[in-house]
């Protein structure tokens, strides 16, 4: 079904029809596309919002991404039709829209292109898309080779998708200078001040060709006539009629004709993408296609930009799969997260903090600057907005209208992974504004304030206020009326404390403070205890008429994850509890999957929580396998030494080859959810979301680098405490720490009780490596004594 | 190409692929559907805001209905294949999605149903879309004959699309209690407080039928499978997959396996629509298929519910076509305006009086209840809001948001016509409350100060503000900063005095005010004559900036309708100037379509004028043949003796034989515009909009009664002032008015020079019939003069 190249850093599929939602995504500085196999995209480029350049045939909604994307013929798509002229045979590549059954398909996934690989008819075809590392421009290839002893004369169709533009004005046609289709439009408006705000605006697609076509067609309706898009009129004649597209859906295709002999092989380029105007398009093309390697320049550029999330962590681990997913595809996604913020506006303030965190172990001067540009944000009262803006025309929109509770809880846990891997002290004493005040003061008040807004927001029995919602939880109808209380916000804010804590004694700051938060921790943790235990596990909630949820006897929503999770992180949790939990995780959480959120999923509204209960039973935070806090569950699990179990959650992240097609993905990136509801709808459970933007990764990164491989910093000493899991007898590990370099040997031993630590030969007295000097490489071998494994 | 049916008061089609756009609408009090001939549908129903039971299979914007909808493979449509078990051959009626050659096909649009005859494979099968007066519900008939002297195994798959419903919650399964498809969703919210406003929606989507299915399937993409719509996977199995929606798309197809002998008949019916609950269901089920007859009785009160649009006026003219529009089509569309009100929440003030002014003509009493509706809304100051609020939670949305200068003028236009019919002079001492005011005044004062509203918005020339838009003209940066005016709505402004003054003198009232108001309209004339005549016609307004448009030294733009007609109506044109307006019109706007709005189009933004001009060029405003301008451009050429000229406007509004094919439309309905610019775009001139929302028909068919027929009331009596075209010989008319009937006979005569009229076999002394009585039938001849034809 699917296949590693382990040389190349690829996964491919063979099968288009069994991976039908299978797919990889490339980005840049100021764009996203995400290719389904079959051909399929969606694709989105900030001006400063999300737009699109290529649509559906209908009016498409704005809105954020959606889960489960589902394709259909007319949806988005690049598609090359390919008919021999001398058999009238026709099929299209990568796949849609002729679906013919192809004599071999594959689709390879990459770092920083995506190559379809298809031979029919005696050609072979290599197609391929890359990006340029800041243009809003897809770069395609083409390369067709005829293995036929005849010569044989064949037609290249370049179908791309432009859709409705506008209903104002759209309108497409071949352009001579450019070499291409240029369909224009007016983003419509109706309002006299959305004129000057839409002037910047890209209203324009083109399709450039390096070689001057044969004919073209930019009418869509003409293009596909009676035959439909699996057999369209325009390919029946013996030139695309040359049809503008006048208040008419765009397309934009063109036609090569060649005589091809054997072995011979034809090469096309293509540029696709947005422009504001004529200028623009021909810099583009002259950037792209004016010289004989501009073309390849460009993808050079692009491939050193993605070098950047090489990450400071590789392994070696006797699991190909997975130092190949830890290797390549982990930190590729985290530094997607961190370097262009999922290509928002507006980003939820728990997502760019924990997207920040990430960028910890590939760019932490990111991480800083985003913690600084969080905080700046911050209310004096010690509030964090829901969302923050990280542009002057960027607003609020979609679920950062709803107010959440949690979001200060994020900023000690990315600040305490930011020192870990940097040591910078120093960003405790930077000096930060405020969203309100002139007041401007160093980062540790604004922490301060942060846990002081946080402990002050709970109710007479010292627990959390829910209001309209926390983490993972559209639950808007357990606080609204402002009594309903929350059992994970409550350890939540013990954890943020605790880390804080952590911090300050580290570094030996905000000692007045420390008495009072280390009070408030164990207050907060017996209030856990007393009001939310619930005999095998914790409630994850009371609502405001005073009705406990996630209990035993709830019908539906019975147990949460993150309640039990995060009592294991704040220390609210004893031995005997932890075990409970466990073992209520593992009867009714644990799928194949994954670990769900809450089970059993709701199917019926619940107004004891509110709109989270209307979403589909399994999918997103109704019982999904939302792995976002699975990942969590993984890093309390390694904190209490539950190592096996840990990497079990991690592992089950991943698809593999027995459960790829279940899941619809390849392990190439870890999607924000599969589909839970394991034990009431069997049949769709596992099905990936599709969404790659989630804040899983940076807490997965972390669990492997500080927990599995246990080499985390601290306070500029590296600290070795490894958890490997039990059936790995050796790891290798390369592990880049404050400009030194750490090549750590891990085997296991059945003499030594206790785990030994040899560096550069010499045995080392404790876990800890001291005074680390940059520049240097340290040889480490670390001897796993079997009372740690 | 198309046929007209006299008998049946039906046009059809024959031809799916020439009039591929080629459609008929239905509507009832709470939805409207609009029937494409291949299948595809657009479906609305109130709750109160326009929502939707079948979507595209993607996440749809939320919009105003669209102009020149385009259709695609997955657009929501109403489509039954039909398969010989047989051989295996496979189609679909009415066309879509299959698209095989058929036999025959014919599509014929009725007052109140639409139906699809097709042969094919010696089937030949009748489909039939009804609905019922009040319930959203779709009502389908299919029947098919075999005349295969063979016994056959035939299938029959109704495929009702239901769409992407809802990322929060979809799903659809089979209900064998309700014997249909029932698809469920959530209307997706973020807001808690928008979970109480979403409690009352209809969020299911059903299809019932009358007959226990062989199989279904309710899964969009297992039905589909590899295949296509056109020939779809679950097709090519014995029988369809029984697979429920899981959050997945989806589709109500239902399976019927039938043998069926020669001439043997088998019949089906369903039900189609959008519901609450599963009880509300039940009780569609069983209120139309609940008694052998209760569908058929459905349509008859539905028939009923359309006979009150008969209107006050048949006509028999020598043009049978005409004769057709007039009595069935005509009146029909004036009744859907009138009647619920272009199925909106918000109508534009402007629409909402003229739609309420056509009613006059069909159902006085509602034209009364708009003039009190409208002017209980409007504020103390004057003003008329930008659109009239006919539901507690509606809102002002799209256009209704920029701040419009004319809406005032109208309530004058409307006023008169429904005095006009009625002579009900009651309504003017009706006391009438305001928006923001405890006062309460009668409707004169109401007037009287909407008309002092529109003189104070002039300049110190006497000119009126533009602001931000009058009518027709999305001119959003001609006068927004406050100083530019409006050529059309400073003789508009003359107009709509004028005709209060004409009320106010009919019916001896307000004589304090006339004066006054007759000094204002010829100062606005005058002003209108000394600012914007340009030589050959009057310029169309002066910007902020002090630069006139719409004058014949611009490039684009240069002459525009609106401000000739209305000069014409409010006597601001001479005799000489109306010459030379109607010449210049003559060469610059007339097509073989119509009259266009302005010509040339724009076809480059021009920051003098605004959005308008960033339109596509020859669609709706810029440049289209915008027929509601046209209408009044006739109106105005009745109203100055120029009927031949007024006659070729109006019966250029309907399709004929010879363009149906261009304009893509049927005689059935006046559409809001056909693409104009048509000495610049030739090729895609005349198209229809095919939208059927558009002030046009009250004005169309107030110039056929009080013009062209010149049967005016005016003050209990009736006015005889025949305005027939040249080439008529003769003309028969019945009108109601004021409860009486008058039998019309029209004849021309060469030897008489001024027109005689007998009534009830005694010449008349002139052409005015008073005392109407009630009750009584007038058989009135009326000899026309050779002066006046």
């Amino acid at each position: 079904m699917f296949q590693h190249d382990f040389v190349n850093q690829r996964v491919d599929i063979r099968d288009p029809i069994g991976m039908s939602k299978a797919s990889g995504f490339l980005w840049n500085k100021n764009m996203m596309i995400h290719m389904n196999c079959r051909g399929y995209a969606v694709a989105q480029f900030m001006q400063p919002e999300p737009s699109k350049y290529s649509h559906a045939l209908n009016m498409e909604a704005k809105t954020f991404m959606q889960p489960e994307q589902s394709y259909f013929a007319h949806h988005s798509g690049r598609f090359f039709y390919i008919k021999c002229l001398d058999s009238g045979e026709l099929f299209s590549i990568p796949y849609e829209p002729v679906r013919a059954k192809l004599d071999s398909f594959n689709f390879s996934v990459g770092k920083d292109n995506l190559i379809w690989r298809v031979n029919h008819l005696e050609l072979e075809i290599q197609l391929t898309l890359s990006l340029p590392k800041n243009d809003v421009t897809e770069m395609w290839e083409l390369s067709v080779i005829s293995h036929s002893n005849k010569t044989r004369n064949i037609a290249i169709y370049p179908y791309f998708s432009v859709g409705y533009m506008s209903w104002m004005n759209q309108s497409a046609a071949f352009d001579t200078n450019l070499n291409g289709i240029i369909a224009s439009s007016i983003t419509p408006y109706q309002k006299v001040e959305d004129y000057f705000k839409n002037q910047h605006l890209k209203d324009k697609t083109f399709l450039l060709s390096k070689h001057q076509p044969t004919s073209w067609c930019a009418n869509q309706p003409t293009f596909e006539g009676e035959g439909g898009l699996h057999n369209p009129d325009a390919l029946q004649l013996k030139q695309l009629p040359q049809r503008d597209a006048l208040y008419q859906t765009p397309v934009a295709s063109l036609q090569f004709n060649h005589q091809i002999n054997c072995q011979e092989q034809v090469q096309h380029q293509f540029l696709f993408g947005p422009a504001k105007d004529d200028t623009e398009i021909a810099q583009i093309k002259e950037k792209y296609f004016g010289q004989q390697d501009s073309f390849n320049k460009a993808h050079l550029d692009y491939q050193n930009y993605l070098a950047q999330s090489h990450g400071s962590i590789q392994i070696n681990s006797p699991d190909k799969a997975f130092n190949e997913f830890i290797n390549h595809w982990l930190p590729r996604q985290v530094f997607y997260h961190g370097d262009v913020n999922r290509l928002s506006t507006d980003p939820q303030t728990r997502n760019y903090l924990q997207d920040a965190m990430g960028m910890a172990f590939i760019s932490p001067e990111k991480t800083k600057q985003a913690l600084i540009t969080a905080l700046s944000q911050q209310t004096i009262s010690g509030a964090m907005p829901d969302g923050i803006l990280l542009h002057e025309q960027a607003e609020l929109k979609y679920i950062n209208l709803v107010p959440h509770s949690d979001h200060g809880i994020w900023l000690t846990l990315c600040l305490n992974c930011y020192l870990n891997e940097t040591n910078d002290a120093d960003i405790l004493t930077t000096v930060i504004p405020f969203a309100d005040s002139a007041q401007c003061l160093p980062l540790i008040d604004h922490i301060n304030l942060t846990l002081d807004h946080l402990l002050n927001a709970r109710n007479e029995l010292g627990l959390s206020y829910i209001e309209q919602g926390d983490w993972c939880d559209p639950m808007n109808m357990v606080g609204y009326k402002g009594k309903g209380v929350s059992a994970w916000l409550t350890v939540a804010t013990a954890y943020s404390l605790k880390v804080w804590c952590d911090i300050c004694q580290h570094h030996q700051i905000n000692q007045t403070k420390i008495p009072e938060y280390l009070a408030a921790i164990t207050k907060l943790n017996t209030a856990m205890n007393t009001h939310f235990w619930d005999g095998k596990w914790y409630a994850r909630g009371i609502n405001d008429e005073g009705i406990a949820f996630g209990v035993s006897n709830d019908e539906e929503g019975k147990i949460y994850l993150n309640p039990q999770t995060w009592a294991m992180l704040s220390g609210a949790a004893d031995q005997k509890q932890q075990q409970a939990m466990i073992t209520a995780i593992d009867d009714n959480l644990a799928t194949p999957f994954g670990i769900m959120m809450l089970a059993p999923s709701y199917t019926k509204m619940n107004e004891n929580i509110g709109r989270l209960t209307q979403k589909f039973p399994g999918v997103s935070e109704n019982g999904s396998v939302y792995n976002h806090a699975a990942a969590f569950y993984a890093y309390s699990l390694y904190q209490n030494n539950q190592s096996d179990k840990a990497f079990d959650v991690l592992k089950k992240m991943l698809p593999s080859q027995d459960d790829a097609t279940e899941r619809q993905q390849l392990p190439t990136f870890v999607p924000n959810y599969y589909r839970g509801a394991y034990y009431q709808l069997p049949e769709v459970a596992g099905r990936s979301s599709q969404l790659f933007n989630t804040g899983t990764v940076a807490w997965y990164y972390r669990c492997i680098i500080e927990e599995l491989c246990g080499l985390k910093g601290q306070a500029g000493t590296l600290i070795i405490t490894p958890k490997l899991p039990a059936h790995w007898a050796t790891l290798t590990v390369r592990r880049e720490y404050l400009g030194a370099t750490f090549v750590v040997d891990y085997t296991k031993s059945d003499q030594a009780n206790s785990t030994k630590i040899v560096i550069d030969g010499q045995p080392s007295p404790s876990n800890i490596v001291s005074n680390i000097a940059k520049g240097q490489t340290y040889h480490i071998k670390v001897i796993i004594g079997n009372s740690e494994n």
